[in-house]
């Protein structure tokens, strides 16, 4: 059994949680962005698969549980202040976003406004049933 | 002249800032993760160069005003709930990280610690004189 030791060298926020990139680690694709606690980090490393915290519903949030797009975690990268997570992962479905999209990340700056630019792949209505 | 309509569709924080990751164009590295506020990313995009707003300092922060490694700016784009920016750059040096690395993401989970991965290409002391 590993100790905890790894987890404490994390600067976690006054809340307990730190920041949480999840990258696809075969397209380089940033898929989505999210918060983890020492539970959801702790949980992530012992399945291999990517657990956040989710503040808006005050729970451990163990992403795909409701979709099945699940993230299987190929690795955990801290940033130098060792206050942001990035996890390199491989997404089940090829859908990280609850619209149904590969990516949360679809809506680009240009002409003066957000323009979506990447296609639905899922309707969410066949995702959550 | 642009509306400012882009900024207000941004869920800022109380605080009145939102996550920034910031992610190499041509090698998909993400490099960095910062806060950014309204004028931080008015500026990012009349500028086409990465501003973040520094918390620690409380000031707004041009990235590179020191060191020279500014971020030159493809991409702007925001998560499903906006409440997330990812730039798309490039890394002028190849340097992103203060401690002369390419990305602050430089350190990887393995055999119970926290282990460095990537070689500093410069000496900060070099960079920051």
């Amino acid at each position: 059994m590993m100790s905890d030791q790894w987890l404490e060298e994390i600067q976690w926020t006054q809340e307990g949680l730190v920041p949480a990139i999840a990258q696809d680690a075969a397209s380089g694709r940033v898929v989505m962005f999210a918060w983890m606690n020492r539970e959801s980090l702790r949980k992530t490393r012992e399945t291999g698969e990517a657990h956040y915290w989710s503040r808006s519903r005050g729970k451990l949030w163990h992403k795909g549980e409701e979709s099945g797009h699940v993230q299987k975690v190929s690795s955990i990268r801290i940033d130098c202040d060792a206050d942001v997570v990035l996890l390199g992962i491989e997404q089940a479905g090829g859908i990280a976003c609850h619209t149904g999209r590969e990516s949360c990340f679809y809506r680009e700056l240009a002409d003066g406004g957000w323009i979506n630019k990447d296609a639905v792949l899922k309707d969410p209505r066949e995702i959550y049933k």
